[in-house]
């Protein structure tokens, strides 16, 4: 009997009903009412017969679900009560004792940290494979010479190792994000009840143990009134996503006719309705167009969570949605990075070319006064001057002639020794080779990185911290 | 024949594909391809025995759709290729010449736009019914005081009716900003082509005017370039949601125990699992949480279309899950507000009680002495004092003593007849009926703010300017 | 006296003060106090020497501001206290008048529309000169052909104005939504009071058409409770920011030495602190950078009004740091466009040469074949066929041999004359001028389209409605 | 000499300068540089003599800048610019020589790096600072009965002391959050040079660690493309922050006429310009209202790094006035927190009075049945029961009949002793009491978390990590 005289509206119901979407919790809600019923005989609250009674029968609604043989109900507000519900039908009344000294409150919120911490451990995991691919990538080419850029406009050449190590070193920092989610994800807040704690002398340890977390919630109000860890993942998972939006928008402008620095696979790309020459990179302009939706489903929390008094209000049902569309979207871009880091070829000729563009040497020119003692304000105002000088006239340097090159920067390019340092200074692997310093593009330096990658990728990283 | 020649990777097809969510547009492919054919025909591009194939051909896959009978392939990328390839299935080569003097840039494009036309139509009508609704009540329950709130601190009464009338004129602005939606989705991207035009002297007028189409759009780059009607309607309904939400929060808190002012039907309220006495606003908290999700999918679109070089980009792609969510969610949104304003029971007795707290004359009180020549921050300071003396001696406003108020307010209320003065300007109706202001919550003021309401309900608004 | 008895916290006063920042809005105020002032002097409410000494005081009291020579005091919260106790200083008694009958809600509130009003007229008219530049650059390049893109994959030739005139258009839509916003904060929240209209018969009408408002808000509640309509400006600067995204993306792409379309002036390029070469689009870049700026303080605004009971809100002080930044940002981002494009010097070399790359001719040929009866998507395989024979074996589409087309092609290109047919497909400006259906890019098309831009620009658009 | 020819445009220079907010990072860009130049002197690349005229000359523009004397000259594009160029005054030619090894692309990503690093030790203190004000509020209140409300809805009665440690534990998990930014702040970009490493070999561990930095980042790409530690920090406060909007609006309607569960002090409290007798809650509103400002920093800084290409790109001079402004807000957020909480009066009174509703029991009674051995379905539905019969007919549940409770319950409330039972589960501190589960709300229970929480302020958690 309920204190209600009226139904439900249709639209209330449709508003207010969660089973179309958290349906997808039933594991979880199953994992719970396991351990919670084997905590419940083992304080003496249900009885040896109950709880097998109760076991049973969640084995069995656990099949339904799994082969899809589960009749959802119009009364079904959720999958915890329709699991309820079904466990009751197959139980008899020992399905009606399994809710004693829990709500759906501290339920709900257990079910979403069980699937949060799962999926972060699941990103931290993906995120590890991704690099990997990179790692794999570096090492396949090595010494390929590439300009890097800033502002889009060539600035000094670097090997395709150390450029692609860069997004390396972005996700290892997802992935301590992930592991930090799945951290936080891993406090128990079953046990808390309504919001107040229950009357039962409860074993919350035992429960938590069964199911994977580190602790329990301390605190039952925060226990049913928080869902940071879902904002964890979320933000975790915004800014892994925006890493891969700069991915995915060097694989586009690369893949242009004007770079043609790689070309993707063609299972990675698109052909054109209408353009039969067309060969588009609509899976890495995918990448880019995620992040900004995850981003807002992140944004979209804070805005649920916002102003909420204490302690469970329904706004925060709202939490699912935007978690498992992220989630969804995650995964299915790491998937998709992975598969185009693969398979992209890198048109290393074009790299080379391009970055033996010697206006892209003046800074090493620039050094090499430098190193003649030319304080580094001077030494630059006159590699600018060589520079104009060569734009205005449609020179390179290489072709400035001495007396002009004497005439803008003195002694230091003078005579035969002089040329020849800046000679040298043009040539392309020295200005490569010359940065040394560490973590610098030198090989050598490649190389201690690639190391330093190797160890890292071993470690799993995050992943052991969400398990 | 394809110039790919290895099959898309599974993860590809998964990120790429838009059949599962684009489905929704089939109406609108089919009224887009049926006007179409009838211009081609018309231009002598295809022969009247092409248009009645291809027109028949339409009505079959339409119904397919309608009946659910339509089988959707692996290869179908979206509903559009879809549609066009069941449709040479069934009209035969035929078929293959639908697609001639246009692309699925332009045609994409324009689906959505007559989706988005249509949903702002719809969405404008929905506001007004609940303005109706709004209007009705205020109506019912024109002369019910309750304290109007500042700060959530009670600050002057006002009218029920005055109160309610405030979301009507909130919701007539959404109502507006629908209508801007529906003229901005108003011009035809077909047409275009795939960003240049086409090489056939088309006649987008025609099509425009069979699709009810005000204008087509002026340039071919921009028509495929463009999504602003999405984020113009995602812009109107966040507003709206947002407004939603502050009627859902004062349901919440008027529903509380402690204020009490208002009942909304069980139809509209649920109970909880572990707490019988419990009933709960769920509906008036889902007004509020669903705020934030529209807004951040706004803040999604700005995203995709962020910084995006012309023309048509995939990333453009995600405005439809966007659009889709938000139109249901709003929708919802407005049938559940709208159900629960007409069905809400407000305590008048309740807001009566709370409206003769005398504090909240105090305002009026310095309007009295105002009235004496008093400057009004002199007024202000002396009844300030008053409430002090009150509060801090744990007395009402009637029950300081006549030496007091004179000491305090000195000549004002002096005397029996400023006593009396001050008297009668702590009994309720005088504060409430004092406020003749135009668009004051005096009785005569709201009787011609409905008078103008009913006007502004009789219009139509925006929903006329959407068709 | 006030009836607290502690001093506020000086953290408090931080958090609450806002005359930091409102003061920017004390032109507004002291207009609206002189209607103000005037209105109760012509109902009689003020003498006419009251009102003498209040237009003077407040004529002081701007010319102070103005010149920079007021004084603010630890004590003024916010600008409209500040300016009221300055001019009780001036005027004397009179000045305590002068909040007869309005209260900071209505004020502030009013102060904030009458700029949004000013700010987005300055916007629409800030957006026609960008508009205006466009054209004018467009009609200098009338006839530059350039590939256009999609997926930033060359797709087929357009002319370097039809291009140009894409962001005329989407500008022209800004403009519309800025005419909006100003329409929407055409309304007057004055007179409403604190929330419930005030104690006497005010003449609202009169204070509005000093003001150059349209109406007067119809509800004292929805007057102090309402700032729809800096969120409807913060949306049309958001879009219009978006738009300028776009552009400034094109920018640096097309600055890159890989595309080379086009040279910014130095004016408005950076060099680089250590690389004498560089020359970056800086300006361009921040064009970008900006618009998920302003689209945050939009989300912002949302954020503040979300779930907020009636009527006013301390929360609702927010409005104006978010607004004035994106105006701020906006108009300079506007200047900054108008200054790049007015100034950029395009390669039209760079563009043809790119424009002649034969690969974009593939929908031309298909459509050629369409126009011999070859449905669409069998005209559309054969030249994928062709377009994959090229790549495969290097050549361009013109290379491929006579027997190699027929026996991909069969007829359409047998022969001589099908030959010739092929061959002229090819050639350059056959593709561009092919595309003759309105809004296409055939030279006459955009001719069409400059003569609607040319009376578009002459009408000032939106600017009007603001006004 | 520069290779551009014309000067700024002053537009542009508004645009792109920067100095006029990044001034704030003068200790930041003054205490690398001194880092690097004994870095530089330690590996020989400037002599001793140099080293020492540039430790002074950076003392003394330290000095300058710490005491308001430092003159900005229109050239100086930012604050790195402007320190060097005072330098090279101050020092001579030595000063040109500090930028040797480094760029601003480098130095830029140190000084924010360096600035987010204390700022989130700092919020991790104040955070801490705002738990030990709630752990001791929740000491002095331990036993202090007030309803626990769900939905706004009475629910169960809990102590103040567990309701004010639900916030506490929320903000330890803040501190963790501070503590995870100012990690991932503690590597070192600096000797990444403009983005491929420099051609010396520096030092950079000797650099780090005087500057506190726990690692250098591997990859001199990855140094200065990466903000993700300003997101990281702007993450932790966007959560921080709505924790805080949570606490601001229990505290807003607690203060409210219809709970009155509090006072907040006069010197955290507004009056009213207009309504005497008001005394507003503006610094728990603004709590409330900066939250989606925060989160608007978090989202507009995912949005200027979506879709960058590697490296630097001028977008990211966006980091700066997101973060100060966040920074800033919160700090005074935080501040604004601890003040009300310290000096909130709280009514004891009202709040047992509110908590002794005897509806809040309904679950207790139900408890009691399923301690006769009813099932928890059952027995929560024979309490729904009883709850409307007493609601529909106006009487309390203690006011129900022996006779209506045995026809409702059957047996267990049945006969003296059923009774008995009945009232006990009726009195209040028994609803309390009997919460005995790990975290509820008994008073065991919250003695065990105040000594967790005891040990946890200890700790100084988070702020460590970031040190």
């Amino acid at each position: 009997m309920s204190r209600f005289s009226e139904p439900q509206h249709p639209d209330f119901r449709r508003l207010n009903t969660s089973i179309s979407f958290d349906v997808r919790l039933w594991p979880q809600d199953i994992a719970q009412s396991r351990a919670h019923a084997r905590m419940l005989a083992a304080v003496g609250v249900v009885s040896e017969g109950d709880l097998r009674a109760l076991l049973d029968g969640l084995d069995e609604v656990g099949r339904e679900l799994a082969e899809g043989r589960f009749a959802v109900r119009p009364d079904d507000e959720d999958i915890h009560m329709a699991i309820e519900r079904r466990l009751t039908e197959i139980a008899g009344p020992a399905g009606g004792r399994l809710q004693t000294a829990r709500s759906r409150n501290d339920q709900e919120a257990t079910g979403v940290a069980l699937y949060t911490r799962a999926a972060a451990a699941r990103a931290a995991d993906a995120v590890g494979a991704l690099m990997e691919a990179l790692l794999a990538r570096a090492q396949e080419h090595l010494a390929v010479a590439l300009p890097g850029y800033t502002h889009l406009q060539r600035a000094q050449p670097v090997y395709l190792s150390h450029h692609l190590l860069a997004y390396f070193w972005m996700l290892s920092r997802d992935r301590a994000r992930f592991g930090f989610a799945a951290a936080e994800a891993g406090r128990m807040p079953l046990g808390a009840g309504a919001l107040a704690g229950v009357s039962f002398e409860t074993d919350r340890r035992m429960v938590a143990a069964e199911l994977g977390f580190a602790e329990v919630v301390p605190n039952s109000i925060d226990a049913v009134s928080n869902r940071d860890f879902v904002i964890d993942y979320l933000s975790a998972a915004a800014t892994c996503a925006t890493h891969l939006s700069r991915l995915g928008s060097e694989l586009v402008i690369w893949s242009s006719e004007e770079f043609r620095f790689c070309e993707l696979p063609d299972a990675w790309s698109s052909g054109s309705s209408i353009m039969p020459q067309k060969k588009n990179p609509d899976a890495a302009e995918l990448l880019r167009a995620k992040a900004p939706r995850i981003a807002a489903h992140l944004s979209a929390m804070h805005g649920v969570m916002h102003a909420l008094p204490l302690t469970y209000n329904k706004d925060m049902q709202e939490d699912k949605e935007h978690l498992f569309d992220a989630v969804d979207t995650l995964e299915l871009c790491l998937a998709a990075a992975r598969g185009m880091i693969e398979g992209v070829r890198f048109d290393v000729e074009r790299m080379r070319e391009a970055a033996s563009d010697e206006m892209i040497a003046a800074t090493d020119i620039a050094d090499l006064l430098v190193g003649e003692g030319v304080p580094f304000r001077e030494a630059h105002g006159i590699v600018a001057g060589l520079v104009r000088l060569a734009v205005e006239s449609g020179r390179t340097l290489s072709q400035l002639a001495p007396g002009e090159l004497e005439q803008a920067a003195g002694e230091a390019f003078a005579g035969a020794e002089g040329l020849a340092r800046y000679r040298q200074a043009l040539s392309q692997s020295a200005w490569l080779e010359s940065k040394v310093s560490e973590g610098g593009t030198a090989l050598a330096r490649v190389r201690e990185q690639i190391a330093l990658a190797e160890g890292m990728v071993g470690e799993g990283g995050g992943a052991a911290a969400g398990r």
